[in-house]
């Protein structure tokens, strides 16, 4: 019977041999275990790899010098550390060294890589570790099937309340530890009705299979936690944090769990956020929830990962004071330094919401004494969908170089290393796993990044079309092309300089200028028949104060803001002239209707290469290319009109504005 | 066990007796059979009335003139026409005289009526007649219980696929029995799933229970019908009007149906609108699509009611010559006279959708060969969702009494009297049956109006609250007060001069200007920096010109066009000077504002007499007005701010505007 996935990156179809199949006849193992279980799965991947590519079928030699061949050897980790491999390749023999199974497990998924992008292995010389410790995907999914922000079908992890367990999860597992993910939150972060027993009994049985499942490929398994599970478990019927009942209660409840569940990571949890009970309720502080929780994992040697997402969700737009943007500083920069350090504060990349231009977070680094994780989102929530096209990976490496400024002058990088970083993820059910096939680099390059943050968003991107699609240079350059040009093509057809929202409320795809203009989601663009923008400076909401220096400084002045980020910071008369000698209301007109134009060309360069496309993705990519226009044509005419209809002044070229 | 719904306005609580008791010990049958069931309702309900008003046992006694009594006496329909009755009372006896049954059933609730209001029947000498002959509820229930835009609950027809008879069933029978209505179409008009399979056996058997329910009490039941049943039952592949395997397939069905259900009144249906399939689906007119059906149902003596609610609801918000407002007209308006006999039209009151104040179609009466129907709507989609007081029997006199023009200049009234008047109805399984207690003044006045035109909406009013909450001055003064204005209150805080929507997308509850600006359903207001409306002149998208004259003429000139419609018809600077001696902007804000006052002023009233309401109306009434007077602030703040923001024009007054 034929999957009803695909492959993703791991096609293991033929290719050219380019030298590298004397390698791959044999291998031997020296050190580590056969039967271990990621030793295995690493040697049937290879197997399983070899044998689609080049036609080979690779056996188990012994540890003699005279046959060519694969010789994975343990070594100690003052040699290699932890996650890390060698990869050595002389005349004879590819020396695969590790001081953990894992270790070997990348090195294989590294070497297969290699030889599908048909790239020799001659003279390979590398010794690779993980840039970053903690490289976790989030699953929004719920327990009856569907996924919150999901725009890939259903989940395949749950379906109504009950744990799917199939060949599907394994190939999920493979295609995850490809990239050196290794740590994964099945459940969405909103935890309520049957979720909030995947704590008990009821469950353990089946999350134990999945946790061994992921465990062999070196992944880590962690549960979004209710904070209120105390008292929707018939607990005490509280969930105050210094609460003697309900400390006793999570105590005995942690303990069955790691009884049961041994290895688990930890849990990830969203407390007082957008109506989730936490220890606000009990007017508690972040800190006295989070370290009352993390306390008790400490024994079981949990972590407990602690989203930062807190902030007034029933604000009033007519309030110019109160700002969103500053509610993630404000609700935990106080406390910084008195978590427990198995606590990791999960901050959003920027400070509203995954909008396709943000500021850095001001918090992230700006906390000292706090394990901070940075939080991404490849599922395209306000970013297209997976309909548009908009490959995130060069936003999350401008997030990761961003240098916080004070006194160390960090890059967000430096502030999560040790931690981790995590990606509200972008899979479902449907056949390609994320919908449009091209949100598949967005999955990809997040690992790949990630285990790596000095490779380039144009290697991700080449490395992503080759495994996935072709090796055809015409096809490698055009993909790329239409990659790496889609995050600044679907900003000019949205909202201008960092405004953000703009979109139809609750769904968050197309345009409505409008939208949220009088909502108390506290997210405005306060445009008027003079201009647009939010004054976040020390004269509108201080919010630039957050930053450190130079940041705040340079964030605080309108010569010297980034322009992307303009209208984020500053209130900016329509007739402000921009660096670029383009007034600010002609530069919205022109960058409008130069999206349009992007994606009519990004439809023109796909049909070139359709021919060389595998027919289930032309349809599929093509279908959603040409959503994408009448998206993109839609985004453009509304907000043009809007802001033709509230300035009154006309398009220096005369385009139509309706 | 107590009921879990209340009584509506038949209350039958202690009156003071102020002369009547004496009339009412005995009843008299003359010519009328006791076991036919509409006339043992129409005495059961007199001895309840009778009972539970003046605490006395009515006794059947004979026709001996020596006693005291009521007297009911079956005459010539040349006396008494269908469906009416005379009351004439002497020193003696009530003379109660009907040519039919049902003549019968609303005389007695004529009677109670006064009872419950303590007149004194003394000299009554009255003859009454329904002024328009199908006065029709139609319930947008869905078989899953659920109801399309109903604000009171879960329907009482439908529950899980099923069909739900109870007492309450019965009572509703009684109710609307009481106010004259005699025809009740229960299901959804998107008929989808289940509800296809209503002319089914499947159903059968239910629906005839609640059919002999229904004619106990005069009432005609219909249903709704789907236009594609021949296809989704397993018929041919095929709607198509003029497919001969089509008309014997419901040919067919329609002879079972009235097999099994003999005396349904027939069909309602909504073809082609809003994603509904109908005879535009396979190149046919509507008279192709409605004549077919009807032809079928001829012999079994059913009527088919064709709702006109037809227009393209894919729009491009850029279009300005396509007018959504022409769409009803256009569609209709070529095929006059092409109608089978026993097809009646269903019209909207205004071209657009139930807004709080818009023209009325010129399709009523501007079809002149074809019999036509009013439709309206008590469900207060677009006018409060029965959270905020909007007393509609102002509008809908408003509408049966203009005149359409042309030679004959016919009122609405003269154009559907011989035909029928349908309210989409607003009742659920609430306790008080409509969400808010006042909001039953719809369902109460719409039956009253249908019945006798000439009542005025405060009459209407009184009766109510006479018969719902007290007999007590005060507070009949202060809810016929709250009522009676109740309408423009609404209109001032919301969409100012007929331009109507404004509202949130989908909801309809609520503030949203821009919200249905850039949309699909044709529903725009063209605001921008210069004024605000939409050009329907023959300089615009023609609209006018579907008017006979004068109608015509009066709408296409700004200055003649009444003001209260002037945004539907015009586009109009926002400094032009209204006859007011004020600007159109600045009508906007003061209208806004004054608004809010009214609904505060509103709520004063009502704390009154709050103390002389029964508790639980009060808690009910009293918690929406609150929820009223924030919508009307926040409707007030964004409408408001929404227009200075566009036109930078200061309101004259330095109110607070954001």
């Amino acid at each position: 019977m034929e999957k009803t996935w695909t492959d993703l990156w791991l096609q293991y179809g033929a290719k050219a041999d380019v030298g590298n199949a004397v390698f791959c006849e044999n291998y031997y193992l020296d050190g580590f275990q056969e039967d271990n279980k990621v030793i295995a799965n690493a040697l049937n991947e290879f197997k399983r790899g070899i044998s689609g590519m080049l036609n080979l079928k690779p056996k188990p030699g012994s540890a003699r010098l005279g046959e060519k061949g694969l010789l994975i050897t343990k070594v100690d980790s003052s040699i290699v550390v932890s996650e890390g491999f060698s990869l050595r390749v002389d005349a004879k023999r590819i020396h695969l060294e590790a001081s953990e199974e894992e270790g070997v497990l990348y090195g294989v998924f590294y070497l297969l890589r290699l030889i599908a992008m048909e790239k020799t292995l001659k003279g390979l010389d590398v010794k690779e570790k993980p840039d970053i410790k903690n490289r976790m995907l989030n699953h929004w999914d719920n327990m009856d099937g569907s996924i919150e922000r999901g725009y890939s079908g259903q989940s395949f992890f749950f379906k109504d309340n009950d744990i799917i367990i199939s060949e599907r999860t394994v190939d999920y597992a493979r295609f995850i530890a490809s990239i050196g993910i290794n740590g994964v939150v099945i459940n969405n972060v909103n935890v309520k009705d049957e979720a909030t027993y995947l704590i008990t009994p009821t469950y353990f049985h089946v999350v134990k299979k999945l946790m061994d499942i992921f465990s062999g490929y070196g992944i880590k398994l962690f549960l979004s936690l209710n904070y209120a599970a105390p008292i929707e478990l018939g607990g005490p019927d509280s969930a105050d944090p210094v609460d003697e009942r309900v400390v006793s209660w999570w105590r005995d409840r942690f303990m069955q769990v790691y009884k049961e569940l041994p290895g688990l990571g930890g849990f990830l949890i969203k407390a007082d956020s957008e109506g989730r009970p936490g220890p606000f309720t009990y007017g508690r502080t972040q800190a006295d929830g989070a370290n009352m929780l993390a306390k008790l994992l400490e024994p079981h040697g949990g972590l407990l990962i602690w989203r930062c997402f807190v902030y007034n969700c029933t604000q009033d737009w007519r309030d110019r004071i109160t700002d969103r943007a500053k509610a993630g500083y404000d609700n935990f920069i106080k406390s910084d330094g008195d978590y427990h350090n198995n606590v990791i504060l999960q901050i959003k990349n920027g400070p509203m919401d995954f909008q396709i231009r943000e500021p850095v977070s001001p918090l992230l680094g700006g906390l000292k004494k706090t394990n901070q994780m940075l939080e991404v989102q490849i599922a395209q929530e306000y970013t297209g969908q997976q309909i548009d096209v908009c490959y995130l990976i060069p936003m999350f490496k401008e997030v990761l170089d961003f240098r916080v400024g004070g006194v160390d002058n960090e890059s967000i990088f430096d502030v999560v290393k040790d931690n981790g970083v995590a990606a509200v993820t972008n899979t479902g059910d449907d056949k390609n796993w994320t919908g449009n096939d091209l949100a598949a680099a967005n999955l990809y390059g997040f690992g790949r990044l990630v285990w790596s943050v000095s490779l380039s968003a144009e290697e991700i991107a080449e490395e992503w079309v080759r495994l996935s699609l072709s090796n055809d240079i015409e096809v490698v350059e055009a993909v790329k092309g239409i990659l790496l040009s889609s995050r600044e093509t679907y900003e000019k057809y949205t909202c201008p300089l960092g405004i953000g929202w703009m979109v139809t409320p609750h769904y968050h795809y197309g345009p409505s200028v409008d939208g949220y203009e009088y909502s108390r989601w506290g997210t405005y663009h306060r445009a008027d028949i003079n201009g647009i923008g939010v004054d976040r400076t020390d004269k509108g909401t201080g919010y630039t104060k957050q930053y450190q220096e130079p940041n705040a400084s340079i964030y605080n002045s309108i010569e010297t803001c980034p322009e992307e980020l303009l209208l984020f910071f500053h209130y900016v008369p329509y007739r402000y002239v921009l660096k670029s000698g383009k007034s600010l209301i002609q530069h919205i007109y022109d960058s409008h209707f130069e999206g349009v134009l992007e994606v009519e060309e990004m439809i023109k360069v796909w049909e070139r290469i359709e021919g060389k496309l595998p027919a289930r993705v032309n349809l599929v990519v093509k279908e959603r290319l040409g959503w994408q226009l009448a998206n993109a044509r839609e985004w453009c005419d509304q907000v043009n009109s809007y802001f033709y209809r509230k300035s009154g002044i006309l398009d220096e070229r005369g385009r139509e504005i309706y």
